[in-house]
């Protein structure tokens, strides 16, 4: 068994209001791959960096259960690179500057073994990228779970709507569920999405919590409350980490177990706003993490005795 | 044991994305008490009509339980009468006309067999005229639950924050309770809202759900992810009336029972939006209600077991 995690590794620099940083590490599938570690440890991580990239943050990868025989690291060449700038409600953010880098000719390559994995986590990238890392695979993963973002709806929607056709499960957001299906109410765009392909849709709705639809049934969690979300860089990534860890750590696809996987993901999130980028997932304790997934449990738990 | 409600009973005329009204009943006393209808039946309602106002509506709250002997019905003059048009995302709304009519110069007046109430809701109101109604009290009443709005924090901000020091429990929405507090985080919000008066703090986020604060403890009931939101209005009157209700029929204001009480407040707001104005709430039978909760329940139910 094996955990196939394909994305971003990259630099970021980011401006919030509560302060700015240098480049610091990022990138979709660093937080997937972090967030996952904590529960599985036969992850593959596929993506590529530049010889920039800082060979210590590489290492501690590996010393967290991550393989990175996949991760193509290009000599002479810059690693991805996003600057942006949250709004004061952190809820919105602009891009300063984007340079693709060693992103522009990415030619994903998933290492021979590996070929077969149980769990396939596509993070946000050009669709055409995680369909290469599809066509490659060479049995049916358990699950396949595929993120992405309104840019690639934007621009790429033919090849978008490909992926999600072979895809299990899909996390996006809920601007982005409305986008997608063309639907206001989410209920009704739970729907579409699900005609498209997916068997599960899971709408993040960041301070507002997540929701987990399949056919006939709908599950919410919420996010927990926070004092300060101080860079909301990776939440999304983190919950998806968060969340396919958790299943590929269970090996259960029920519903009733992607319910618990979802308030795992929701516990992961919440850790990395707390602090610039990776800052907080990489060093967690497993107390910190139980008592995040208590505080949880606390905040929706009511008892109503229908008689 | 008596609900002492004070609130608006008006017209309302209403667009939404879905449909037109002419004048139709609305009003936040009028949805509190028919929400409260459905879990406890000694209910007085203070307001003022005027005498254009329908008959068979007053005679129908009287047959669920609403004691009318404190709304005051002005002969030869007309009822507040609000116009509104909500955007697409029904999120948002522009008021097209504000009649005042008979509010100009209402003066409350408790009935003399409601002046000890055991329980008391402040329906959304000019501030001053809540004060009036807490300071013809002769008992301290149980519980005294606050709702108000934006516009009073704009226009009578010292007024609201007398009325504040006064209650136990303040209902306001996300936005409002950064206006009122100049904190962003909810979690800081409801501690420096908390320091005004209040012991419990809700707030209403929507279709996002509602947030139970008191200092040391938070809960957070979702709202149903509804096939199609008909019509806002009164949702959060309908919310505040269905938690002020529970909480007079049970008679217990500890935490864990305003839980249950924010619960069944969520339930009839999740009613109320389903068509326009009261429609939905008039006739509600018991068995859709505890459907209802049941929904609720099963949306946030989930089961972690840690070690």
């Amino acid at each position: 068994m094996s955990l196939l995690v394909i994305g971003t590794v990259a630099y970021d620099a980011i401006e919030t209001p509560f302060g700015k940083t240098d480049k610091i590490v990022g990138g979709a599938a660093t937080f997937i791959s972090l967030a996952a570690s904590y529960f599985y440890k036969n992850i593959y991580l596929v993506s590529v960096v530049g010889d920039d990239f800082s060979m210590p943050f590489l290492e501690l990868l590996k010393s967290k259960g991550i393989n990175l025989s996949g991760l193509q690291i290009k000599k002479g060449q810059k690693s991805f690179f996003w600057k942006g700038r949250y709004h004061n409600d952190l809820n919105s953010r602009d891009t300063l500057e984007t340079q693709l880098n060693v992103l522009e000719d990415f030619d994903p390559i998933v290492p021979a073994d590996c070929l077969d994995p149980s769990f396939v986590m596509l993070g946000n990238l050009m669709p055409s990228l995680q369909m290469k890392v599809l066509d490659q695979l060479k049995g049916k993963p358990a699950l396949t779970v595929m993120d992405t973002m309104n840019f690639w709806m934007d621009t790429a929607m033919n090849d978008l709507k490909k992926v999600l056709s072979r895809v299990d499960v899909l996390t996006i957001n809920d601007s982005e569920a409305r986008q997608l299906s063309g639907e206001y109410s989410l209920v009704k765009a739970s729907r579409k999405i699900l005609d498209m392909g997916p068997r599960y849709l899971v709408i993040k709705k960041g301070e507002h919590g997540a929701l987990l639809f399949n056919r006939d049934e709908v599950f919410f969690a919420p996010a927990l409350p926070l004092e300060e979300v101080f860079d909301p860089t990776g939440a999304g990534d983190s919950f998806a980490g968060g969340f396919i860890g958790y299943l590929a750590k269970t090996n259960d696809i029920s519903f009733e177990n992607m319910k618990r996987a979802v308030v795992y993901g929701s516990a992961l999130a919440s850790f990395t706003v707390e602090k610039f980028g990776t800052e907080r997932i990489l060093d967690l304790s497993q107390s910190e993490l139980e008592n995040r997934i208590q505080s949880f449990i606390d905040l929706v738990q009511f008892d109503i005795s229908l008689v």
